[in-house]
């Protein structure tokens, strides 16, 4: 019988400790197979050490010989044993894994700890997490997994299933009174993904620029320069971006695209004015240009119905950027894009990784079971609801200051007092468990005609909450206020 | 009362005929609005035309004034209609969207039939599509609307769900003896996704070449390319990829990177040699290079039981790239990445479409229930079963014709007889409802050192019909032979 490696390291071990069986209802060549490689992997059996004959490490551990056999050989067919010829079945000398290494990868780490909203949820852009259609999606789902058809389960359409790009141009055209055929539309991950698809194209037709409103969401100004346009900023006031100084920076840079919230500007939350409406969608005629409407919270308007798209002003034209993350939550990781032929035909949507067939044919049955506008319906009641609740608790603890933007959409504007900036009234909210954002986040230029401001969303604010929520904030501004005070003058006591 | 647009044109229509209101449920101003903007689309009110006051067109309609004064206000609000100080509403001068142009969009057009498999199906790469785990699925995803804490449905993480890449993780550990910890998982869309992760991260650690399989799936070669990455094509024999060759060319190439399919090499359906597996390390391990190892239809081997993943041999330099495609259905849109850290380091992967993040929890759930890997040994009975007939019907059909690659898989070569081509073969088939392929397809280069052979897929065979399948395709055989023998002759009678 051949020395055991370990053995001639000068331990002690023989191929019956070395290997041990073990039990369990695994068949024996399972177990074998199991203990041979973890007695490589410890370093036991070192690379170019020769393993037993199989009948004789069949009498030494009491199997059959056949056990052997198909352990060695399932061991030699995966690389992980080598068989040579006169010599019997060894261990490679290619450097094996070493035991720790092998280890530490399978250890598994902490990845992270389940991530918690603050209890006082004033961040904006965060939807009602507690009530996203839970139900009504896992039918929508089941309902596709149902009736799909067995071939259709393996075709994806890079554009999206028919059935998805239907149902979102029917809703769009009733609900957003866009001007859409189902060819139209391009079925997306979200905003973030159709902005990059368009700006991609944007970008192979020889944009190099696009007018972005200042202050904005950073995220899609920075897919925008990723994929090679230069955002030029353009002020947003009270009536949404100013369309004379977008058509003046627009003849300044060459650009002929620019990416607006005409609905619910975002983060100011104004509405863009309708004269402004009219001279935007003039001005991307005159230019031959390429608007893109980010819709993103354009179902939420209280003094009146949702106003309608402005690309149904000019569907040539206008790109309508869509998702149900704000409107329901970023893990359906599901929205659209409403792409002009022309534009269409520039982007290479057969690279995209597409959302998968099953959440497209779901939102299919989703919207056309009529569950997305359902939805739709009971949040806007619940949000006009709260955002009564809200000023009621600004006018009751935060009278002195100006609360705009509260026509539609999940978030407001809170002017701060002069002396208290936006980051200290953030950082003081967040020790008393609030989450409220700082303007200054969304500016991508350090000269803005607004003050320090905080953003304040009310999407995921607990009805509950909401006095406790405002008191806290005020507590927050009050204490940032004092400390920017006392910051000022000689240390006191 | 201002005469309509219409009647200055020449026409008779008043107000009441251009404006119908209709019946039905909406309210009155819906309506209105309705017939407002249809009347616009359709150049019946032109650019620039002025609409009655709202009392006299309330009085012409016999509605009331705050009808019309709601409709105004909301078509002003969209910039559909502008409210011109002194001069009442009129319809803009800016370009509107032409009543033809509107509804040639809106017309939606055939999108395309329902995508049909042949009856008879040989198409290699398909999954069985009667057997896909519709119900199984759907209770995963309800799990996972029903347990996920409202925190997460808001938050997406670029790797993936930390439930999914522990799942994975484990699933891979236990049958695919990857050494593998969640960390190392990158969740993907499937592997072309995961592959064009992988080879983004290549070309930004300096790879400018990738060694791959000739033939092989042209698809990857393809992202490779896409990914400023010189495919280097290495001849494949009857012990996988000839390993001589692929040190060779990797010298002669400066490539470092290679991409294999040691499990089932596709398409010829070899097995890579224990040697070739051993060798292969070796000089990913001198290099110190990356292999990519598609591990697509690995746990389906007939002979034993499956391979360990090559991954398990050098986790440091061993991407082990796997999916859900080809063991369920691309319609599930999932798959993995195990990426080794270094290389995963450079990688944008924040910048990637990620797939939703409620199909990765129903992924975690459906591994941890059990059902992938009950649904893999139910498939790997079913194929073996199938692929048992199959043979004994190529037995008697076409005997004279070698059938290999048959140990693994969903699908085996078929060598021709001299002067048949695939091509003839497959379109003859074609025109019998038969999908099969021609290996002429899967190569890169002219010059192969296999002849004219078919690939034979039998994942998604219908049992009942392997018999009528394989006398369908020697017929094709027959056909396309008699046809290359027509051609060769002068023509008959």
């Amino acid at each position: 019988m051949p020395r055991s490696p370990a053995r001639r390291e000068g331990g002690a071990l023989a191929w019956e400790t070395l290997l041990p069986l073990g039990d369990g209802p695994a068949p024996l060549r399972d177990r074998l197979e199991r203990s041979i490689r973890s007695a490589v992997h410890a370093g036991l059996i070192p690379p170019g050490s020769a393993l037993p004959p199989s009948r004789e490490l069949a009498e030494t551990l009491g199997v059959s010989r056949w056990v052997v056999t198909e352990a060695y050989g399932q061991l030699v067919a995966e690389g992980f044993l080598e068989a040579v010829v006169g010599s019997g079945t060894r261990v490679p000398r290619h450097p094996a894994v070493s035991s720790e290494a092998a280890e530490a990868r399978r250890a598994a780490p902490e990845l992270r700890t389940p991530y918690r909203r603050p209890r006082f949820d004033l961040g904006p852009g965060v939807p009602d997490l507690r009530h996203v259609p839970r139900a009504r999606w896992a039918e929508a789902v089941r309902r596709a997994l149902d009736t799909l058809p067995g071939g259709e389960f393996t075709v994806v359409d890079p554009l999206g299933h028919p059935l998805a790009r239907t149902a979102v141009a029917e809703y769009l055209a009733r609900s957003r009174r866009a001007v859409v055929a189902p060819d139209d539309v391009v079925i997306t991950h979200g905003a973030t993904d159709g902005m990059a698809a368009v700006v991609a194209g944007l970008r192979s037709s020889g944009h190099r620029a696009i007018l972005v409103e200042e202050p904005s969401w950073g995220r899609l100004r920075e897919v925008a320069a990723s994929a090679g346009l230069t955002p030029v900023p353009v002020q947003v006031d009270a009536a949404g971006i100013d369309v004379d100084r977008l058509v003046e920076a627009a003849a300044r840079t060459g650009a002929r695209a620019a990416l607006l919230t005409p609905a619910h500007q975002f983060p100011l939350g104004v509405a863009l004015s309708p004269a402004r409406r009219e001279a935007v969608v003039r001005w991307v005629h005159g230019v031959e240009g390429v608007l893109v409407e980010d819709d993103y919270d354009a179902e939420f308007r209280y003094d009146r119905r949702p106003i309608a798209a402005l690309q149904g002003l000019a569907p040539e034209h206008v790109v309508l950027v869509g998702s149900l993350s704000k409107s329901m939550a970023q893990a359906f990781g599901l929205g659209w894009a409403v792409i002009p032929a022309e534009l269409r035909r520039r982007i290479h949507l057969a690279d995209r990784a597409r959302p998968s067939v099953l959440d497209q044919v779901g939102l299919a049955h989703f919207i056309t079971a009529g569950d997305l506008e359902r939805h739709l319906r009971a949040a806007r009641t619940r949000f006009r609801r709260r955002r009564a609740a809200l000023l009621d608790a600004f006018a009751r603890e935060l009278p002195e200051l100006a609360v705009t933007g509260l026509a539609a959409g999940m978030h407001a504007m809170l002017e701060l007092p002069h002396g208290v900036t936006g980051r200290a009234v953030r950082d003081a909210a967040s020790a008393l468990d609030v989450a409220v954002s700082d303007l200054n986040r969304y500016r991508a230029t350090a000269t803005g005609e607004i003050g320090e401001a905080l953003v304040v969303g009310y999407g995921n604010l607990d009805d509950a909450l909401v006095d406790e929520a405002v008191a806290r904030l005020a507590a927050a501004i009050r204490s940032a206020g004092s400390s920017a005070g006392a910051g000022a003058e000689p240390a006191g006591d």
